[in-house]
């Protein structure tokens, strides 16, 4: 008789986006008619821009004729778009990151999840409190670790949102800056002594920076590879959903320097290359093209509006919160705001309080992790006219 | 010090499609100017249909709007691509399954890759020999077993590549037909008899249908779930590529009834559904609309002339080269030959002499497994007029 994967069961149950959805379908249930607002999860709403939208066009046209129809890509991506992302990313900025240690990927998620495939089970593992569900979930449900070995490093007001330097020393460290689900940003100073931390103990830092396209402060770094040194110890993961609206298109990428090896020689590119080649087989090129046209002069312009609009939400809740009362982090380098319950209220608590009163969903700042209680996380990705309309429904009720 | 994950080394070394390619360029190398004709990797060459260019336009158009922008999509996939499947694919033939129970991706070979991840470790899994590599290579990557521990179900030429039912009885099944690289269909009653085998044996059968829509003969079931009681043990995988052309689009499902169950009573189909909702974000939306496309009356018509395109390929190799002496199996209702060596070759040096002689590139069927040594595998995705050129040269050296 065959057995399932007993990991599951580690898990929470159910997962809290589904408990977000199921109380907001019960409230619409009581109270017919009534629109919600939802600042829950980070989807973006802004259309494709115009010089995507072209390239999306002129792709499929490739597709439609013989002489340009493009079958299978290289499992790790074209050269095309790795080169513009080599260029743009990390070349500008005198990174040392070349077009052949980036990997194209259908998106962020689907890469944080999978990059502990090529790690062994006897890593001990570090992750931000609270944190992005995913770093966790994808190592307990393969087994690669136990709840308990977890070290976590708190994230609190005490220490503005940026961890200290764990006691125990870890072998895998996952950050993600600027953080989901606070909003916080890390100074290339303090990510310099992340660098030179795991240099020293041999430990990699798996880096999410899927929110960089929302960085205004300068000396908040763009990539960890401004860091000297990264390239031997650090992996970053980028999205394109959240600079250029990709959520529903699908494509992301992940670095892998090649010179990060463990003990025995084996480098760790080399074990992606042979995970991505056996169990993927490439983003499509329709999205490869789209990307490319990102890194083109008016796609980077059509971006910077883009990612200006949400920004301005960001500007608007972050003030119009502070004015009704509330704490506010985030939204200044993060599309994100960490809303602090002004009682003593659970996150859950403050959810449905928000819920039931002003009729907006936000997210639970508990489901991020225990020092995420009573904290709410917001998203600058409505329209303008929702977020002030949803800003003033909470001035209203405070 | 971080440790890597070493069951990659258990892999083999290079992975066989890398030395195809290696030697290919070595010939090149050694004669400049001389075409050479790929039978090798199973990549179609036949543009998009008209139809599916259409939906990809129209979707693309949706998302430059605001008011039909798509954004994260359930990850599970949209309702109109499950709908369209659950009800030409499934319920049309009969087969008691459910557009809640279809999985869209973005394609076989991940899911193929992936689908081990929701099983334990102890199962004692059971390959066709020979067989497409994913499904050993990513049980080895996951440790999820040992290259000895696998119950190898040899398909030869005395069986007619239809293994027989084990001795021992494996947890796990992978069975692929029309199979991936011989060619060879299963027809209904002896598919039944697998079925009958996993349902009194407590066995999940992970059944690769990615060439369904070759089948030409009456007699060979286009899925699984044509087969009574496969609702309780079958899973299987489905793919946009070789029917529809869509191997650069990237789309494809996987079927897991809710009725399979382990012994707790966890139902597979739940594994599966928290994995993708914690790993994978969904295919992209305009994808998804091309797979619905593919469903329209029109698309219906489109992609039986493209089928048929490659078929008429399939019958001039098989053909040819019976014609020039050899023995060739498959491509009846396959887009897959089995092309036996004349004389007592191995598959690499059968290789090289079809490479060296008549400046065409195969697969080399040992690559597949021990069971493939003297084969070669060849594909029908080529144009016209290349697999007319090919079979001509080798009837010239032979």
């Amino acid at each position: 008789m065959f057995h399932l994967n007993s990991n599951y069961q580690k898990l929470d149950n159910p997962y809290f986006f589904t408990e977000v959805a199921k109380r907001t379908a019960e409230y619409s249930q009581r109270n017919p008619g009534q629109k919600v607002i939802r600042f829950g999860v980070g989807d973006v709403t802004r259309p494709l821009t115009k010089t995507v939208v072209k390239a999306l066009h002129d792709a499929v046209d490739e597709m439609a004729e013989e002489k340009s129809f493009h079958g299978y890509t290289q499992p790790q991506g074209y050269e095309f778009l790795r080169d513009a992302i080599a260029s743009f990313e990390y070349k500008r900025r005198g990174c040392p990151i070349g077009a052949d240690e980036i990997f194209i990927s259908d998106g962020a998620k689907t890469d944080s999840g999978n990059i502990q495939e090529i790690f062994a089970k006897d890593n001990r593992i570090a992750l931000c409190d609270p944190g992005y569900p995913v770093y966790l979930d994808s190592n307990l449900m393969t087994g690669k670790c136990e709840r308990d070995d977890v070290i976590y490093l708190p994230c609190t007001e005490a220490n503005g949102f940026i961890p200290e330097l764990p006691k125990q020393t870890p072998d895998l460290i996952y950050l993600c800056f600027p953080n989901n689900p606070t909003g916080a940003a890390i100074t290339k100073q303090a990510l310099q002594e992340w660098v030179d931390y795991a240099n020293k103990n041999g430990t990699v830092i798996i880096f999410d920076a899927a929110y960089e396209a929302y960085i205004t402060e300068d000396e908040i770094p763009h990539t960890i590879y401004e860091c000297p040194g990264a390239e031997n110890c650090a992996i970053e993961i980028r999205s394109f959903s959240k600079n250029a609206g990709f959520t529903g298109v699908r494509l992301g990428y992940t670095v892998i320097p090649k010179a990060i090896r463990a003990e025995n020689g084996i480098s760790a590119h080399n074990l992606w290359y042979r995970r991505i080649g056996t169990r993927f087989n490439g983003a499509g090129y329709i999205q490869q093209r789209a990307g490319a046209a990102v890194y083109t002069e008016a796609g980077q312009q059509e971006i910077r509006e883009l990612v200006s609009y949400y920004q301005e939400n960001a500007k608007m809740i972050r003030e119009g919160l502070q004015e009704a009362g509330y704490t506010v982090y985030g939204g200044v380098n993060a599309p994100y705001l960490w809303l602090k319950a002004k009682e003593k209220m659970t996150s859950w608590e403050f959810f449905d309080h928000l819920l039931n009163r002003a009729a907006i969903v936000t997210t639970p700042g508990s489901g991020f992790g225990p020092s995420g209680e009573s904290f709410l996380r917001l998203t600058a990705f409505g329209s303008h006219e929702n977020t002030k309309e949803a800003v003033e429904k909470v001035k209203s009720i405070s």
